[in-house]
């Protein structure tokens, strides 16, 4: 508190593009935060959130049953664009389906959410074997993690279709309805399953799932998670420290 | 899940002046969330946050010992008005010592922390009686909440000089450098002493406080709490959702 520093507008920023759902954009925001080494305010990141909840639901679009995010997103980025940001985070997995239409339309760098949890489970010196995945009808049926997994060196195995139905459907929709508690028991139970299959981490690829295990219950449920919303968080301050270091560098 | 809405840009949106900490700001936006009634993502509030942490910090500067912190939150008004928000809450209480500026810089309006807290007393059915009001140096001195507690029919009390200094000034700090968990002991100290001196309810009127008090520990702090970031955010809410009842009469 007693150290100045007048605003310097050059300070690299980042822009959120949130509401998918509202809470995990706006836990994404406490977890940069959180996650950033800070004495106080002004050693945190300026951070630029747009939570809009009225995306359309990106699930149900996949599934040719809803009107497409993409409009909606695209606005959400040229709108976090025109405040000056420097990169883009978007906390929400499903969305990456349309991650390069989304990489097109946007003029700022978006950082991809599966690179974030691969880096996560090296951060995590799990560096091969079996992860089990853990997200949303959409993301493991298109193989957005399957897929970078693979070419990473690991074994992805995820949930049967009546497990992602009964287990992982009504969790995701428990969080996005402030009914956090209704998520634990059956992404528990998903969890307990994949690891009677061999697997060795667990990767919580749908940012609302994370949200339903609290922080204090993590070292109890006896098997390595990553967290995407973490993941994505330390991606984000890592982007911007790296830019920060090159515009002093280039001063 | 199985309902769907365009993209209704017409709906009112919250515009968020945070960072003053950042964490404040960022879980200003998760309380939105918490406190919507919603069954599903497109229930909840469009929010746009800006989490600006390099504003000069309030208290040094209204002690005049640092840069004002007015030109960087005109520059936040500003941004947040250009991306199309409604209404403006600032998750900090030390920031409405410029209330009057920030009013007469915006071309929206800007909900009053120290209303909102007092609509949580009346809500609460605390409607009269002797308040312990916690704060920062500079909020306590300058009576930012006194006044109009007296006008609303309320006694204020606050801590001493010494006891400001001594537990309220290292509790704020500790939250702003992210160590939550050291502002809890001195913070229940200043509740007790305030206690013991007639308090019958207490205003967290600085938002780093109720950072430091888990939602799980608050029924056993024994006095009933007003939480300036939660009444803020429940204001807010109202606000939002009577501007959207306005708008869909009109129509």
């Amino acid at each position: 508190m007693t150290q100045f520093q007048p605003h310097d507008s050059s300070r690299p920023r980042l822009g959120v593009l949130g509401g998918m759902g509202p809470l995990a954009g706006a836990s994404f925001a406490v977890r940069i935060v959180q996650l950033t080494a800070a004495s106080k305010d002004q050693d945190h990141i300026p951070v630029i959130l747009v939570n809009d909840p009225d995306i359309p639901d990106r699930s149900t679009a996949h599934f040719g049953q809803g009107d497409s995010p993409l409009p909606a997103m695209i606005r959400g980025l040229h709108t976090l664009e025109s405040t000056g940001v420097d990169c883009i985070a978007i906390p929400c997995n499903t969305a990456h389906l349309w991650f390069e239409e989304l990489h097109q339309a946007s003029s700022k760098p978006i950082l991809h959410i599966v690179d974030a949890v691969i880096h996560d489970l090296q951060r995590q010196q799990t560096l091969q074997g079996t992860i089990g995945l853990l997200g949303t009808p959409a993301t493991l049926k298109t193989r957005l993690y399957q897929n970078r997994l693979e070419s990473a060196g690991y074994k992805p195995i995820i949930p049967t279709q009546t497990e992602i139905q009964e287990l992982l459907v009504p969790a995701i929709a428990a969080v996005k309805a402030n009914r956090v508690d209704k998520a634990y028991a059956p992404m528990m139970h998903a969890i307990d399953l994949l690891r009677e299959r061999g697997a060795e981490s667990i990767v919580l690829g749908c940012t609302e799932l994370p949200l339903a295990i609290p922080y204090s219950q993590r070292s109890k449920v006896g098997i390595p998670l990553s967290d995407s919303i973490d993941a994505l968080a330390r991606e984000a301050i890592r982007w911007i420290n790296q830019q920060e270091a090159l515009t002093q560098a280039v001063h």
